[in-house]
């Protein structure tokens, strides 16, 4: 086609970045999106998406649950639907999620594209420019893409092996010189750290949240995912009124799917639907009565129990791994289910750096600077993800990266 | 449920409102989808929604796409896949749109959720608060709902049968203090007007925007669906370095896919692919690999063929019945393609008040003010959309229409 007129390679650039809105200029693309592509030679072995067993996925039941509904429900399945999502799902949901103590009914959920567009509506009906948003560090990288197109400032916690340390919180809080529009916090198996907020913090956080009249986003997409141990009480449990609850069926069923929810008192789930409605008017019907289809039918509970199974394995095979292969000093969050670990070198490793050498050793992993809004941190640390690589290429990678960082700490 | 501690229904509302940022303040609830809830009962003969024919869904086309996909590409149907979009489907829709002049490289291309997604990226990247868009009046709602999300600014132009009066853009830029973010247009079988813009004024029009040096946001999800004539200049043929063009499967396919796509320069893809990160992530592989499927096979070029010739029927029982039913100084505009043709009333009838008598009637459509941005507009105009009822219910619906409206202009 080359040679034509009008051909758009042929166009010249009027200036594209001159005209674009403030808050563009604090968008970016993802450090994890940019590492995928660099990763995704075959012969790497990544330990940096954050992407579920593609070989788990219950293909066959999807394509059973595809062929019922269309055959049975095709016309409104194609067609256009209400913006709040796919009731009978809603229903569905609702009555599931009472066994974690969320006792709410459909018309407290919405239906989302993937727990990311829950976050950007939030972004959208709470952030103003350089409004403060609470949250821990390390923290998940998505939030804060979504967050930082709506100009959010951070103010961050730390965190250790119980989660985001709760006790700094009034401190925190008491200096600051706006409130907060909430509170973020990802209680079960933390994407990056991989720890889950002890039940006291929990009490903590409301605790603090009610006093100082905040609200609370708690993003909750591996809960299901529980390896061992009791499940912990969800904070929206604990602060119905002033919590919003985020989960999602892309660690459970499949990402593919972008099916996810947002859980939320009443005035709240009309404001996102509304949100919604001018950010891409509902989510498709089809995928949402397959989905539901698939619940209904008991499909998906089995499937997260077989999930649960051979993420453990593939966490103790990175478990063992690491204990076999890393350099001492080095040391790693123990996560008792989800998709990842946090590992924290040596002082004397720059992780972002050291990438390209781990790379060379045809490993990958995600940097710990990552995870770290507009702020330093995480220059020691990195991301693993234990989900998408079988127990034997687990191991190789991180033997690979053993090796690699025994070279850099030799002055390799 | 009722009656358990922490059930939500029972807790106290915490000042929502008052926690919300400044943009959500202008953002409502759509005219259109409370209106849908209105007219949802089954008695309702409905001219108000915008949907396509459900009877037409290529529903077996759709089951035997999916029974493919999932058994030759399970694995990665199901999984995360790029921001960007499905690289077959986006080099298919390159080489479709040729035919109308559009020159592209599927890197010029990504795919959204609903053209309604790419209005409200293209918000975020371009609409600072207060800042102004070019628009006709009336015009499509969906897009002033996404900008007004942004605070966007509206400065309107009137339209005649020719769609919008570009002769008077130049002095109305004159006047603007400001340089408008970018100039929106629907070029064919316009929502809600059903008109054409000629093509002396898409020349006028892209002369105007280099003059001034703006962008053209120029949205297509009718131009498949002429009737007849012959189809005209894209705007993106005439201007390529500075239009950033919207279409969708939405009315071709099927609306519940949720799949559309924006064509633009390649700096303003990256820049839209960063938005979409942000926003959600990507759009679900399955949905594109199957209408993928579906387009490769040449199934929704058939397709096409068959939606045109039935929606002219449509459209002409319509034009017959308005002519039959309707009072006199009652006048309509005439579409060459798409969905929808716009009643001007006698001056007589507030189509706002008149709704309630109309679905007393049972028969709806949307009244004409909710297609003027903040401003007033469209009180004795209605929107009527053809595509979705039968001849004969269409027929019977414009009787109604005409009976009520005899009775309205007798004082009744």
């Amino acid at each position: 086609m080359t040679g034509k007129d009008g051909m758009i390679t042929h166009v010249e650039d009027i200036g594209w970045e001159a005209r674009l809105a403030a808050r563009a200029r604090r968008m970016q693309s993802s450090v994890i999106r940019e590492l995928l592509k660099l990763t995704s030679q075959p012969d790497i072995i990544s330990f940096a998406g954050g992407l579920p067993a593609p070989e788990l996925f219950p293909v066959r039941e999807v394509q059973e649950a595809c062929q019922y509904i269309l055959q049975n429900h095709g016309p409104a399945a194609l067609q256009y639907s209400p913006t709040e999502g796919f009731q009978p799902l809603k229903q569905w949901l609702a009555e599931t999620m009472s066994k974690y103590g969320i006792w709410v009914e459909h018309e407290n959920i919405m239906m989302v594209n993937g727990s990311q567009q829950a976050l950007d509506l939030i972004g959208k009906l709470f952030v103003d420019p350089n409004a403060c948003i609470v949250c821990s560090r390390p923290t998940y990288l998505g939030a804060i893409q979504a967050w930082d197109s709506y100009e959010a400032q951070y103010c961050t916690v730390p965190m250790d092996e119980d989660g985001m340390i709760t006790e700094g919180l009034p401190a925190m809080l008491d200096q600051s010189k706006q409130r907060p529009r909430f509170l973020y916090v990802l209680p079960n198996f933390h994407n990056p750290a991989g720890t889950t907020l002890s039940l006291e913090r929990r009490k903590e956080l409301v605790e603090v949240a009610r006093r100082y009249d905040l609200v609370i986003v708690e993003d909750d997409p591996y809960g299901e995912l529980r390896f061992e141990g009791q499940d912990l009480t969800p904070i929206f449990r604990l602060a119905p009124e002033r919590t919003i609850y985020l989960s999602t069926f892309s660690k459970t069923l499949a990402p593919g799917f972008r099916l996810a929810w947002v859980v939320a008192p009443k005035p709240i789930i009309s404001r996102l639907v509304q949100a919604k409605q001018g950010a891409d008017l509902n989510t498709g019907a089809f995928i949402q009565m397959v989905a539901n289809d698939i619940c209904q039918r008991g499909i998906l509970r089995q499937h997260v129990r077989r999930l649960r199974g051979v993420y453990r394995s593939r966490r103790d095979a990175m478990l063992d791994a690491l204990h076999e292969h890393m350099p001492s000093g080095v040391s790693w969050t123990v996560p008792q289910g989800g998709l990842f670990l946090w590992v924290r070198t040596s002082d004397r490793v720059d992780t972002r750096e050291f990438l390209k050498k781990s790379i060379a050793a045809k490993v990958a992993y995600v940097p710990g600077f990552a995870f770290y809004p507009g702020e330093q941190g995480g220059e020691h640390s990195m991301r693993m993800n234990f989900s998408y690589s079988d127990e034997e290429t687990i191991n190789e990678g991180i033997y690979r990266l053993g090796v690699a960082m025994k070279q850099e700490l030799a002055g390799g």
